[in-house]
Protein backbone atom coordinates (compact mmCIF):
# COMPACT_ATOMS: atom_id res chain seq x y z
CA UNK A 1 0.00 0.00 0.00
CA UNK A 2 2.09 2.81 -0.92
CA UNK A 3 -0.57 5.09 -2.52
CA UNK A 4 -2.98 5.72 1.03
CA UNK A 5 -6.50 5.71 1.44
CA UNK A 6 -7.44 8.60 3.38
CA UNK A 7 -10.40 10.36 4.82
CA UNK A 8 -10.45 13.85 6.04
CA UNK A 9 -12.92 16.80 7.96
CA UNK A 10 -12.48 19.31 9.54
CA UNK A 11 -13.54 20.38 12.80
CA UNK A 12 -14.54 23.60 14.99
CA UNK A 13 -14.28 22.68 18.50
CA UNK A 14 -17.63 22.77 20.32
CA UNK A 15 -18.22 24.19 23.63
CA UNK A 16 -20.04 21.08 24.99
CA UNK A 17 -16.48 19.21 23.97
CA UNK A 18 -14.50 21.36 26.29
CA UNK A 19 -14.08 20.05 30.01
CA UNK A 20 -13.16 22.51 33.72
CA UNK A 21 -9.66 22.71 32.30
CA UNK A 22 -10.80 24.61 29.19
CA UNK A 23 -9.46 22.10 26.85
CA UNK A 24 -11.42 19.54 25.00
CA UNK A 25 -12.29 16.10 27.45
CA UNK A 26 -9.70 13.43 25.85
CA UNK A 27 -12.71 11.25 25.16
CA UNK A 28 -13.98 13.62 22.51
CA UNK A 29 -11.59 12.55 19.89
CA UNK A 30 -12.63 9.30 19.79
CA UNK A 31 -15.67 11.43 17.56
CA UNK A 32 -13.12 13.13 15.94
CA UNK A 33 -11.80 10.37 14.69
CA UNK A 34 -15.02 8.38 14.05
CA UNK A 35 -15.82 11.25 11.27
CA UNK A 36 -12.90 11.20 9.91
CA UNK A 37 -13.33 7.25 9.16
CA UNK A 38 -16.51 7.65 8.15
CA UNK A 39 -15.01 10.32 5.70
CA UNK A 40 -12.61 7.00 4.58
CA UNK A 41 -15.49 4.28 4.46
CA UNK A 42 -17.49 6.63 2.54
CA UNK A 43 -14.67 6.72 -0.35
CA UNK A 44 -14.55 2.72 -0.64
CA UNK A 45 -18.33 2.63 -0.44
CA UNK A 46 -18.52 0.71 2.41
CA UNK A 47 -19.60 3.16 5.37
CA UNK A 48 -21.82 1.55 8.06
CA UNK A 49 -24.79 1.16 6.19
CA UNK A 50 -23.13 -0.80 3.32
CA UNK A 51 -20.79 -2.69 6.24
CA UNK A 52 -24.52 -3.62 7.30
CA UNK A 53 -26.27 -4.24 3.93
CA UNK A 54 -23.21 -7.04 3.32
CA UNK A 55 -24.06 -8.70 6.55
CA UNK A 56 -20.81 -7.69 8.56
CA UNK A 57 -20.62 -5.87 11.79
CA UNK A 58 -17.23 -4.34 12.34
CA UNK A 59 -16.85 -3.48 16.29
CA UNK A 60 -13.88 -1.85 16.86
CA UNK A 61 -11.65 -4.39 19.19
CA UNK A 62 -8.38 -1.77 20.04
CA UNK A 63 -8.37 1.99 20.64
CA UNK A 64 -5.22 3.86 21.11
CA UNK A 65 -4.80 7.85 21.66
CA UNK A 66 -1.49 10.28 22.20
CA UNK A 67 -2.57 13.47 23.07
CA UNK A 68 0.30 16.00 22.39
CA UNK A 69 -1.35 19.22 22.49
CA UNK A 70 -4.10 20.25 23.94
CA UNK A 71 -7.43 21.90 21.89
CA UNK A 72 -9.16 24.49 23.49
CA UNK A 73 -12.78 25.79 22.28
CA UNK A 74 -13.46 27.34 18.64
CA UNK A 75 -10.18 25.93 17.38
CA UNK A 76 -10.57 24.66 14.22
CA UNK A 77 -8.71 21.03 13.77
CA UNK A 78 -7.68 18.93 10.57
CA UNK A 79 -8.71 15.58 10.95
CA UNK A 80 -7.17 12.75 8.82
CA UNK A 81 -7.96 8.71 8.99
CA UNK A 82 -5.52 6.74 6.57
CA UNK A 83 -5.95 3.26 6.24
CA UNK A 84 -3.31 1.07 6.19
CA UNK A 85 -4.34 -2.78 6.98
CA UNK A 86 -7.63 -4.22 5.57
CA UNK A 87 -7.07 -7.59 4.36
CA UNK A 88 -7.44 -9.26 7.41
CA UNK A 89 -9.26 -6.75 9.60
CA UNK A 90 -9.12 -2.97 9.16
CA UNK A 91 -6.57 -0.98 11.14
CA UNK A 92 -6.88 2.97 10.33
CA UNK A 93 -4.11 5.52 11.85
CA UNK A 94 -5.76 9.23 12.73
CA UNK A 95 -3.68 12.00 13.09
CA UNK A 96 -5.17 15.81 14.40
CA UNK A 97 -3.53 18.73 13.38
CA UNK A 98 -4.30 22.69 14.22
CA UNK A 99 -4.19 25.56 12.19
CA UNK A 100 -0.88 25.98 12.03
CA UNK A 101 0.32 22.32 11.27
CA UNK A 102 1.14 21.59 15.00
CA UNK A 103 0.09 17.67 15.92
CA UNK A 104 -2.36 17.46 18.44
CA UNK A 105 -3.22 14.26 18.81
CA UNK A 106 -2.22 10.48 16.76
CA UNK A 107 -4.62 7.24 17.37
CA UNK A 108 -4.66 4.03 16.04
CA UNK A 109 -8.06 1.73 15.86
CA UNK A 110 -8.25 -1.45 14.66
CA UNK A 111 -11.86 -3.42 13.36
CA UNK A 112 -13.10 -6.90 13.03
CA UNK A 113 -15.74 -8.50 10.25
CA UNK A 114 -18.56 -10.44 12.47
CA UNK A 115 -21.16 -12.03 10.33
CA UNK A 116 -23.79 -10.57 11.37
CA UNK A 117 -26.45 -13.81 11.56
CA UNK A 118 -23.53 -16.53 13.11
CA UNK A 119 -21.97 -13.73 15.31
CA UNK A 120 -18.90 -15.24 14.33
CA UNK A 121 -15.52 -13.78 14.10
CA UNK A 122 -14.43 -13.90 10.23
CA UNK A 123 -10.50 -13.88 10.07
CA UNK A 124 -10.19 -13.00 6.21
CA UNK A 125 -11.89 -9.44 5.49
CA UNK A 126 -15.28 -9.76 3.38
CA UNK A 127 -14.40 -9.67 -0.49
CA UNK A 128 -16.35 -6.47 -0.50
CA UNK A 129 -14.38 -4.69 1.00
CA UNK A 130 -11.26 -6.08 -0.62
CA UNK A 131 -12.49 -5.40 -4.03
CA UNK A 132 -13.90 -1.94 -2.88
CA UNK A 133 -10.23 -1.16 -1.50
CA UNK A 134 -8.25 -1.98 -4.61
CA UNK A 135 -10.65 -0.20 -7.06
CA UNK A 136 -10.20 2.95 -5.44
CA UNK A 137 -6.41 2.46 -4.98
CA UNK A 138 -6.81 1.85 -8.94
CA UNK A 139 -8.41 5.16 -9.95
CA UNK A 140 -5.30 6.62 -7.78
CA UNK A 141 -2.71 4.96 -10.40
CA UNK B 1 -53.94 8.61 38.60
CA UNK B 2 -54.30 9.66 42.13
CA UNK B 3 -51.38 7.04 42.80
CA UNK B 4 -48.38 7.94 40.69
CA UNK B 5 -45.98 5.65 38.94
CA UNK B 6 -42.52 6.67 39.78
CA UNK B 7 -39.12 5.28 39.00
CA UNK B 8 -35.80 7.02 40.86
CA UNK B 9 -32.08 7.25 40.43
CA UNK B 10 -28.88 8.56 42.05
CA UNK B 11 -26.16 9.86 40.14
CA UNK B 12 -22.97 11.02 41.28
CA UNK B 13 -21.89 13.91 38.63
CA UNK B 14 -18.82 13.11 36.71
CA UNK B 15 -16.30 14.55 35.57
CA UNK B 16 -17.05 14.54 31.70
CA UNK B 17 -20.28 16.33 31.91
CA UNK B 18 -19.16 19.23 33.65
CA UNK B 19 -18.27 22.73 31.15
CA UNK B 20 -15.74 25.42 31.65
CA UNK B 21 -18.26 27.60 33.97
CA UNK B 22 -17.47 24.49 36.22
CA UNK B 23 -21.31 23.29 36.18
CA UNK B 24 -23.14 20.65 34.35
CA UNK B 25 -23.55 21.20 30.80
CA UNK B 26 -26.83 21.88 30.36
CA UNK B 27 -27.86 19.25 27.57
CA UNK B 28 -26.71 16.52 30.05
CA UNK B 29 -29.48 16.17 31.99
CA UNK B 30 -32.04 14.99 29.02
CA UNK B 31 -29.26 11.69 30.05
CA UNK B 32 -30.22 12.10 33.79
CA UNK B 33 -33.66 11.98 32.93
CA UNK B 34 -34.10 9.30 30.55
CA UNK B 35 -32.24 7.31 33.36
CA UNK B 36 -35.17 7.75 35.51
CA UNK B 37 -37.38 7.36 32.48
CA UNK B 38 -36.46 3.88 32.58
CA UNK B 39 -36.31 2.93 35.88
CA UNK B 40 -39.82 4.09 35.24
CA UNK B 41 -40.79 1.86 32.71
CA UNK B 42 -38.87 -1.34 33.79
CA UNK B 43 -41.22 -1.41 36.64
CA UNK B 44 -44.33 -1.53 34.21
CA UNK B 45 -42.22 -4.31 32.39
CA UNK B 46 -42.63 -1.79 29.17
CA UNK B 47 -38.97 -0.49 28.65
CA UNK B 48 -37.13 0.01 25.30
CA UNK B 49 -36.49 -3.66 24.63
CA UNK B 50 -40.66 -4.62 25.52
CA UNK B 51 -41.34 -1.43 23.05
CA UNK B 52 -39.52 -3.29 20.41
CA UNK B 53 -40.79 -6.62 21.09
CA UNK B 54 -44.13 -5.03 21.17
CA UNK B 55 -44.04 -3.70 17.79
CA UNK B 56 -43.69 -0.08 18.72
CA UNK B 57 -41.92 2.53 18.99
CA UNK B 58 -41.91 5.76 21.11
CA UNK B 59 -39.65 8.48 19.54
CA UNK B 60 -39.75 11.40 22.21
CA UNK B 61 -41.93 14.20 20.75
CA UNK B 62 -41.33 17.05 23.37
CA UNK B 63 -39.25 17.92 25.98
CA UNK B 64 -38.84 20.82 28.20
CA UNK B 65 -36.37 21.73 31.09
CA UNK B 66 -36.77 24.15 33.74
CA UNK B 67 -32.99 24.97 35.57
CA UNK B 68 -33.46 26.20 38.72
CA UNK B 69 -29.74 25.71 40.85
CA UNK B 70 -26.52 24.68 38.78
CA UNK B 71 -24.78 21.76 39.97
CA UNK B 72 -21.19 20.63 39.96
CA UNK B 73 -18.38 17.53 40.08
CA UNK B 74 -19.04 14.79 42.35
CA UNK B 75 -22.77 16.16 43.79
CA UNK B 76 -24.86 13.91 44.08
CA UNK B 77 -28.25 14.17 43.14
CA UNK B 78 -31.67 12.54 42.86
CA UNK B 79 -33.91 12.50 39.64
CA UNK B 80 -37.33 10.99 39.83
CA UNK B 81 -39.79 10.20 36.70
CA UNK B 82 -43.38 10.35 37.48
CA UNK B 83 -46.01 9.24 34.96
CA UNK B 84 -48.61 11.95 34.19
CA UNK B 85 -50.49 10.38 31.14
CA UNK B 86 -50.47 7.03 29.40
CA UNK B 87 -53.65 6.64 27.58
CA UNK B 88 -52.70 8.07 24.49
CA UNK B 89 -49.11 8.95 24.95
CA UNK B 90 -46.32 8.98 27.09
CA UNK B 91 -46.05 11.77 29.53
CA UNK B 92 -43.49 11.85 32.16
CA UNK B 93 -42.30 14.57 34.46
CA UNK B 94 -39.00 14.94 36.25
CA UNK B 95 -37.33 16.52 39.01
CA UNK B 96 -33.73 16.61 40.30
CA UNK B 97 -33.11 16.90 43.64
CA UNK B 98 -29.53 17.61 45.04
CA UNK B 99 -28.80 15.76 49.10
CA UNK B 100 -30.02 19.04 50.71
CA UNK B 101 -33.14 18.83 48.77
CA UNK B 102 -33.60 21.82 47.14
CA UNK B 103 -34.68 21.84 43.29
CA UNK B 104 -32.15 21.68 40.84
CA UNK B 105 -34.20 20.67 37.77
CA UNK B 106 -37.63 20.02 36.31
CA UNK B 107 -38.89 19.15 33.31
CA UNK B 108 -40.96 16.93 31.16
CA UNK B 109 -40.68 14.36 27.81
CA UNK B 110 -43.77 13.40 25.70
CA UNK B 111 -44.07 10.07 23.69
CA UNK B 112 -46.21 8.71 20.71
CA UNK B 113 -46.44 5.15 19.84
CA UNK B 114 -45.84 4.70 16.25
CA UNK B 115 -46.05 1.71 14.56
CA UNK B 116 -42.54 -0.20 14.07
CA UNK B 117 -44.06 -1.84 10.71
CA UNK B 118 -45.94 1.05 8.97
CA UNK B 119 -44.14 3.99 10.69
CA UNK B 120 -47.54 5.46 11.32
CA UNK B 121 -48.72 7.25 14.55
CA UNK B 122 -50.77 5.68 16.98
CA UNK B 123 -53.38 7.66 18.47
CA UNK B 124 -54.26 5.38 21.20
CA UNK B 125 -51.63 4.27 23.04
CA UNK B 126 -51.15 -0.05 22.93
CA UNK B 127 -53.30 -2.12 25.01
CA UNK B 128 -50.00 -3.84 26.19
CA UNK B 129 -48.92 -0.21 27.84
CA UNK B 130 -52.56 0.40 29.73
CA UNK B 131 -52.45 -2.87 31.25
CA UNK B 132 -49.25 -2.74 32.65
CA UNK B 133 -50.19 0.35 34.08
CA UNK B 134 -53.06 -0.82 35.76
CA UNK B 135 -51.63 -3.66 36.56
CA UNK B 136 -49.19 -2.14 38.53
CA UNK B 137 -51.19 0.71 40.09
CA UNK B 138 -53.90 -1.78 41.21
CA UNK B 139 -50.31 -3.29 43.64
CA UNK B 140 -50.77 0.04 44.69
CA UNK B 141 -54.34 -0.26 46.68
CA UNK C 1 -36.83 43.40 15.96
CA UNK C 2 -37.83 43.28 12.90
CA UNK C 3 -34.85 42.27 10.97
CA UNK C 4 -33.76 39.31 13.18
CA UNK C 5 -29.77 38.00 14.21
CA UNK C 6 -29.20 34.54 13.35
CA UNK C 7 -26.72 32.05 13.08
CA UNK C 8 -26.43 28.61 10.96
CA UNK C 9 -24.59 25.84 10.76
CA UNK C 10 -24.98 22.67 8.47
CA UNK C 11 -24.48 19.30 10.45
CA UNK C 12 -23.67 16.23 8.61
CA UNK C 13 -24.67 13.44 11.31
CA UNK C 14 -22.03 11.12 12.90
CA UNK C 15 -22.63 7.52 13.65
CA UNK C 16 -21.86 8.12 17.46
CA UNK C 17 -24.95 10.44 17.66
CA UNK C 18 -27.81 8.05 16.23
CA UNK C 19 -29.48 5.69 18.97
CA UNK C 20 -30.49 1.67 18.53
CA UNK C 21 -33.89 3.20 16.71
CA UNK C 22 -31.41 4.12 13.66
CA UNK C 23 -32.49 7.44 14.51
CA UNK C 24 -30.46 10.56 16.47
CA UNK C 25 -31.04 10.20 20.26
CA UNK C 26 -33.27 13.21 21.42
CA UNK C 27 -30.75 14.39 23.71
CA UNK C 28 -28.07 15.11 20.91
CA UNK C 29 -30.40 17.69 19.14
CA UNK C 30 -29.27 20.03 22.38
CA UNK C 31 -25.70 19.93 21.06
CA UNK C 32 -26.95 21.22 17.84
CA UNK C 33 -28.71 23.98 18.72
CA UNK C 34 -25.86 25.03 20.63
CA UNK C 35 -23.54 25.03 17.82
CA UNK C 36 -25.56 27.11 15.96
CA UNK C 37 -26.27 29.77 19.09
CA UNK C 38 -22.61 30.12 19.18
CA UNK C 39 -22.52 30.95 15.11
CA UNK C 40 -25.48 34.09 16.63
CA UNK C 41 -23.50 35.16 19.49
CA UNK C 42 -20.10 35.27 17.44
CA UNK C 43 -21.55 37.70 15.21
CA UNK C 44 -22.46 40.12 18.06
CA UNK C 45 -19.05 39.53 19.17
CA UNK C 46 -20.54 37.93 22.30
CA UNK C 47 -19.84 34.18 22.76
CA UNK C 48 -18.62 32.17 25.59
CA UNK C 49 -14.31 33.87 25.92
CA UNK C 50 -16.15 37.85 25.53
CA UNK C 51 -19.10 36.21 28.50
CA UNK C 52 -16.66 35.84 30.68
CA UNK C 53 -14.65 38.44 30.01
CA UNK C 54 -17.70 40.88 30.48
CA UNK C 55 -17.96 39.28 33.66
CA UNK C 56 -20.75 37.60 33.26
CA UNK C 57 -21.98 33.95 32.96
CA UNK C 58 -25.15 33.19 30.43
CA UNK C 59 -26.55 29.72 32.20
CA UNK C 60 -29.50 28.16 30.02
CA UNK C 61 -32.54 28.21 32.14
CA UNK C 62 -35.12 27.26 30.20
CA UNK C 63 -35.25 24.39 27.50
CA UNK C 64 -37.63 23.88 25.25
CA UNK C 65 -37.50 21.09 22.07
CA UNK C 66 -40.32 19.61 19.65
CA UNK C 67 -39.54 16.81 17.47
CA UNK C 68 -41.32 16.53 14.23
CA UNK C 69 -39.11 14.48 11.67
CA UNK C 70 -36.55 11.62 12.83
CA UNK C 71 -33.46 11.92 11.37
CA UNK C 72 -30.85 9.30 10.51
CA UNK C 73 -26.88 8.52 10.04
CA UNK C 74 -25.52 10.93 7.54
CA UNK C 75 -28.64 12.70 6.88
CA UNK C 76 -27.30 16.63 6.37
CA UNK C 77 -29.40 19.09 8.46
CA UNK C 78 -29.50 22.55 8.72
CA UNK C 79 -29.71 24.76 12.25
CA UNK C 80 -30.69 28.20 12.27
CA UNK C 81 -30.57 30.06 15.47
CA UNK C 82 -32.55 33.61 15.88
CA UNK C 83 -32.49 35.96 18.43
CA UNK C 84 -35.40 36.80 19.93
CA UNK C 85 -35.05 39.09 22.89
CA UNK C 86 -31.70 40.01 24.74
CA UNK C 87 -32.66 43.81 26.66
CA UNK C 88 -33.67 41.24 29.83
CA UNK C 89 -32.28 37.92 28.57
CA UNK C 90 -30.74 36.06 25.91
CA UNK C 91 -34.38 34.30 24.24
CA UNK C 92 -33.13 32.43 21.15
CA UNK C 93 -35.28 30.43 18.76
CA UNK C 94 -33.99 27.24 16.42
CA UNK C 95 -35.19 25.77 13.66
CA UNK C 96 -33.55 22.29 12.38
CA UNK C 97 -34.36 21.51 8.73
CA UNK C 98 -33.44 18.56 6.43
CA UNK C 99 -31.89 18.94 2.92
CA UNK C 100 -35.69 19.16 1.33
CA UNK C 101 -36.13 21.71 3.28
CA UNK C 102 -38.56 20.27 5.99
CA UNK C 103 -38.76 20.96 9.42
CA UNK C 104 -36.92 18.59 11.70
CA UNK C 105 -37.28 20.18 15.38
CA UNK C 106 -38.32 23.62 16.66
CA UNK C 107 -36.45 24.94 20.18
CA UNK C 108 -36.20 27.64 22.23
CA UNK C 109 -33.19 28.77 25.03
CA UNK C 110 -33.42 31.39 27.49
CA UNK C 111 -29.94 32.41 29.29
CA UNK C 112 -30.32 34.97 31.85
CA UNK C 113 -27.06 36.68 33.10
CA UNK C 114 -25.39 35.75 36.40
CA UNK C 115 -22.68 38.08 38.13
CA UNK C 116 -19.29 35.80 37.92
CA UNK C 117 -18.08 37.69 40.89
CA UNK C 118 -21.43 37.78 43.12
CA UNK C 119 -23.10 34.60 41.32
CA UNK C 120 -26.39 36.79 41.50
CA UNK C 121 -28.85 37.06 39.14
CA UNK C 122 -28.96 40.40 36.90
CA UNK C 123 -32.12 41.61 35.72
CA UNK C 124 -31.35 43.70 33.14
CA UNK C 125 -28.84 42.49 30.19
CA UNK C 126 -25.45 43.63 30.09
CA UNK C 127 -24.94 47.40 28.14
CA UNK C 128 -21.79 45.08 26.55
CA UNK C 129 -24.57 42.91 24.84
CA UNK C 130 -27.53 45.55 24.24
CA UNK C 131 -24.63 47.86 22.14
CA UNK C 132 -23.27 44.59 20.36
CA UNK C 133 -26.49 43.54 19.07
CA UNK C 134 -27.85 46.87 18.45
CA UNK C 135 -24.69 47.52 16.46
CA UNK C 136 -24.55 44.65 14.55
CA UNK C 137 -28.86 45.65 13.61
CA UNK C 138 -27.35 48.83 12.13
CA UNK C 139 -25.45 47.28 9.75
CA UNK C 140 -28.66 45.31 8.88
CA UNK C 141 -29.85 48.85 7.34
CA UNK D 1 4.02 -2.13 44.67
CA UNK D 2 2.49 -4.79 45.92
CA UNK D 3 -0.65 -3.88 47.42
CA UNK D 4 -2.23 -2.30 44.37
CA UNK D 5 -4.36 1.18 44.69
CA UNK D 6 -7.92 0.45 43.09
CA UNK D 7 -11.14 2.15 42.30
CA UNK D 8 -14.17 0.46 41.09
CA UNK D 9 -17.81 1.70 40.59
CA UNK D 10 -20.71 -0.29 38.79
CA UNK D 11 -22.71 0.68 36.21
CA UNK D 12 -25.85 0.15 34.36
CA UNK D 13 -25.66 0.58 30.69
CA UNK D 14 -27.87 3.46 29.95
CA UNK D 15 -29.99 3.36 26.69
CA UNK D 16 -28.28 6.67 25.10
CA UNK D 17 -24.53 4.88 25.41
CA UNK D 18 -26.09 2.08 22.55
CA UNK D 19 -25.43 2.32 18.93
CA UNK D 20 -27.44 1.18 16.03
CA UNK D 21 -25.91 -2.35 16.27
CA UNK D 22 -27.47 -2.71 19.85
CA UNK D 23 -24.00 -2.45 21.44
CA UNK D 24 -22.37 0.36 23.86
CA UNK D 25 -20.97 2.65 21.51
CA UNK D 26 -16.92 2.27 21.77
CA UNK D 27 -16.25 5.78 22.71
CA UNK D 28 -18.48 5.47 26.11
CA UNK D 29 -16.07 3.34 27.77
CA UNK D 30 -13.43 6.36 27.89
CA UNK D 31 -16.36 7.63 30.19
CA UNK D 32 -16.42 4.54 32.77
CA UNK D 33 -12.88 4.12 32.80
CA UNK D 34 -13.03 7.81 34.61
CA UNK D 35 -15.96 7.28 36.46
CA UNK D 36 -13.76 4.07 38.10
CA UNK D 37 -10.59 6.61 38.22
CA UNK D 38 -11.65 9.16 40.11
CA UNK D 39 -12.97 6.60 42.59
CA UNK D 40 -9.32 5.39 42.61
CA UNK D 41 -8.19 9.57 43.14
CA UNK D 42 -10.69 10.30 45.67
CA UNK D 43 -9.29 7.31 48.00
CA UNK D 44 -6.03 9.14 47.88
CA UNK D 45 -7.81 12.65 48.35
CA UNK D 46 -6.39 13.46 44.69
CA UNK D 47 -9.87 13.74 42.88
CA UNK D 48 -9.82 17.03 40.34
CA UNK D 49 -10.57 19.14 43.02
CA UNK D 50 -7.46 18.70 44.60
CA UNK D 51 -5.64 18.37 41.55
CA UNK D 52 -6.19 21.91 40.97
CA UNK D 53 -5.94 23.19 44.09
CA UNK D 54 -2.50 21.62 44.26
CA UNK D 55 -1.50 23.60 41.40
CA UNK D 56 -1.41 21.34 38.81
CA UNK D 57 -3.58 19.97 36.00
CA UNK D 58 -3.12 16.21 34.79
CA UNK D 59 -4.13 15.79 31.76
CA UNK D 60 -4.19 12.29 29.93
CA UNK D 61 -1.45 11.95 27.19
CA UNK D 62 -1.64 8.23 26.85
CA UNK D 63 -4.90 6.06 26.05
CA UNK D 64 -5.15 2.38 25.18
CA UNK D 65 -8.23 0.16 24.92
CA UNK D 66 -9.15 -3.41 23.97
CA UNK D 67 -12.30 -4.42 23.67
CA UNK D 68 -12.98 -8.41 24.33
CA UNK D 69 -16.74 -8.52 24.29
CA UNK D 70 -19.63 -6.13 23.32
CA UNK D 71 -22.32 -4.99 25.80
CA UNK D 72 -25.89 -4.19 25.40
CA UNK D 73 -28.37 -1.94 27.29
CA UNK D 74 -28.98 -2.84 30.92
CA UNK D 75 -26.09 -4.82 31.09
CA UNK D 76 -24.42 -4.50 34.98
CA UNK D 77 -21.00 -3.91 34.31
CA UNK D 78 -17.97 -3.73 37.17
CA UNK D 79 -15.41 -0.88 36.53
CA UNK D 80 -12.02 -1.58 38.14
CA UNK D 81 -9.39 1.25 38.50
CA UNK D 82 -5.93 0.18 39.34
CA UNK D 83 -2.83 2.21 40.00
CA UNK D 84 0.38 1.00 38.61
CA UNK D 85 2.87 4.23 38.39
CA UNK D 86 2.53 7.36 40.29
CA UNK D 87 6.20 8.57 40.84
CA UNK D 88 6.69 10.20 37.76
CA UNK D 89 3.19 10.28 36.12
CA UNK D 90 -0.17 8.45 36.66
CA UNK D 91 -0.62 5.39 34.88
CA UNK D 92 -3.82 3.67 35.46
CA UNK D 93 -4.94 0.48 34.65
CA UNK D 94 -8.89 -0.41 33.99
CA UNK D 95 -10.93 -3.40 33.58
CA UNK D 96 -14.85 -3.70 32.96
CA UNK D 97 -16.56 -7.04 33.77
CA UNK D 98 -19.82 -7.96 33.63
CA UNK D 99 -22.01 -9.81 35.91
CA UNK D 100 -20.62 -13.38 34.78
CA UNK D 101 -17.52 -12.27 35.61
CA UNK D 102 -16.35 -12.47 32.06
CA UNK D 103 -13.90 -9.49 30.71
CA UNK D 104 -15.27 -6.92 28.84
CA UNK D 105 -12.26 -4.18 27.85
CA UNK D 106 -9.39 -3.73 29.26
CA UNK D 107 -7.66 -0.32 28.96
CA UNK D 108 -4.76 1.95 30.42
CA UNK D 109 -3.86 5.71 30.77
CA UNK D 110 -1.66 7.58 31.51
CA UNK D 111 -1.55 11.42 33.21
CA UNK D 112 1.30 13.72 33.73
CA UNK D 113 1.54 16.14 35.87
CA UNK D 114 1.62 20.27 33.95
CA UNK D 115 2.15 22.91 36.39
CA UNK D 116 -1.00 25.79 36.10
CA UNK D 117 0.77 28.85 36.65
CA UNK D 118 3.94 28.18 33.83
CA UNK D 119 1.66 25.15 31.87
CA UNK D 120 5.07 23.35 31.75
CA UNK D 121 5.28 19.43 32.08
CA UNK D 122 6.64 17.97 35.73
CA UNK D 123 8.84 15.06 35.08
CA UNK D 124 8.36 14.18 38.75
CA UNK D 125 5.07 13.56 40.25
CA UNK D 126 4.27 16.58 42.99
CA UNK D 127 5.30 15.88 46.68
CA UNK D 128 1.48 15.61 47.75
CA UNK D 129 0.45 13.06 44.98
CA UNK D 130 3.37 10.74 46.03
CA UNK D 131 2.54 11.73 49.98
CA UNK D 132 -1.05 10.64 49.35
CA UNK D 133 -0.43 7.66 47.61
CA UNK D 134 2.34 5.86 50.42
CA UNK D 135 -0.05 7.10 53.66
CA UNK D 136 -3.31 5.08 51.61
CA UNK D 137 -0.46 2.07 51.12
CA UNK D 138 0.42 1.84 54.92
CA UNK D 139 -3.13 1.47 56.06
CA UNK D 140 -3.42 -1.46 53.79
CA UNK D 141 -0.41 -3.67 55.99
Amino acid sequence: MDKKLTGSVSITIPFHDVDPMRIVWHGHYVKYFEIARCELLKKIEYDYPQMAESGYLWPVVDLKIKYVKAIEYGDLINVTASLIEYENRIKIQYRISNESGDVITKGQTTQVAVNAKTQELEFCSPQILIDNVKEELKSYD
